[in-house]
């Protein structure tokens, strides 16, 4: 057995996430499916660095898996990509050691979300990118990220709906930047809890649109409370950029 | 009766081009269903500057059509908006005079063609650029343009499946831009035949890869034969970017 560790990235838009569910066509299965087929049947399980949501893009998502067979390094990437839908794609495949595992070893994740700022709509974005047509503030966002970073209990930016109970992340950099009518806001950190990203995003926007003050974020953080926090980004917005290993 | 003119957008990923046809969904008939359900029933006839065919995209297709309703002009573009698909997109509408006709009185478009220089898949750009995983020869490429500049008979660089007689066109300009992998052909006429600016795509590629000389596009010109000149370049990297009038 050899353990490979692969990046991928996918439109998300006609997923309904990363995570196999029953009936569904998600993006682990879609793995699975083809891996299984080249080992003639034999179940290969595939394990992410974490879940994406339907609709959730990825540029740099990791995966690993074991196989048997003895296919030359080079050659698994376009062994993959030959079997996987033109949604899904192999961007690289490398041997690793049998203790790595790509939700464990992740050290640290980026996430990017696209803004488009216009009132036209544009349909070449509309599965890309989240259409903001109103006015935003940009000095009052700037103004709330440093309430944001370092490391915090995020339970008030994390949805009810998650299991997991440590909900302390240290969040290292909140960057923004503009192209043309995209505004990208790039987030580094430790980990990122259920829905995050798109919770932090419709905060920030609630502050841009001046319906809340940079400040009020200090209560929201301390408030534990999701029900503290605005409305969710869509997902269409969102991409898992980059996983961090050591 | 007023006249309209309208800017319109559509990703041609999931129409089967332009024109009605019989039980397809075609841009030509979600716009008219959409115009005779604002008329109560009553058909609404649009006239585009040209078709586009199935999976080629349009950033400033033009259209007209005939309303009594008396919607200001600034409404117009709201209402429309409303009620068509996220992959269709009114742009722009203003009153224009009766004898106004988006095809006729057209005097040049410019379309754009989308190469990917990449031997990577890219999920994203699937339905929005043709990936091309080869070595291209751009020396080659600019020195072939010149002969195909000017007015020429496009015969050989125009489907045989053309109900059109009169083959002679101007080519005012063929551009080649980069921006990071994507290689952009912009394309300025005075008319384009039907799959012209995709077979001359296909022969700036045949010389960009070795396969022809830059000066053997003075004999395919003159042939007037389609069989002379080479593949017909797919429909996804092509936009309709503008149309010009006087």
């Amino acid at each position: 057995m050899q353990r490979y560790k692969c990046i991928i990235s996918y439109d998300g838009s006609e997923f309904s996430g990363y995570q196999i569910q029953p009936s569904k066509r998600t993006v682990q299965l879609v793995l699975e499916d083809v891996l299984t087929k080249m080992h003639k049947g034999n179940a290969v399980k595939v394990s992410a660095s974490g879940r994406t949501d339907a609709g959730v893009h990825a540029k740099g998502q990791v995966i690993h898996f074991d196989s048997p067979l003895s296919i030359p390094e080079n050659k698994w990437e376009v062994a993959l990509n030959s079997l996987l839908p033109e949604d899904l794609a192999v961007l690289s495949v490398e041997k690793t050691h049998d203790s790595f595992h790509a939700r464990f070893d992740a050290v640290g994740k980026e996430y990017r979300y696209f803004l488009r700022l216009s009132s036209k709509r544009d349909p070449f974005q509309r599965k890309y990118a989240y259409q903001y047509p109103f006015q935003l503030n940009m000095d009052a966002i700037r103004e709330a990220i440093p309430y944001l970073l370092g490391t915090h209990d995020f339970t008030s930016f994390c949805s009810a709906k998650t299991e997991v109970e440590d909900k302390i992340r240290t969040l290292e950099s909140i960057e923004i930047t503009v192209d043309d009518d995209m505004l990208i806001f790039r987030f580094i950190g430790n980990g990122f809890l259920y829905n995050m990203v798109r919770i932090l995003v419709g905060i920030l926007l609630e502050v841009g649109s001046g319906e809340r003050n940079p400040s009020d974020l200090l209560e929201i953080l301390q408030a534990k409370d999701r029900k503290c926090a605005g409305k969710t980004a869509p997902a269409q917005g969102l991409y898992l950029w980059k996983v961090f290993y050591e």
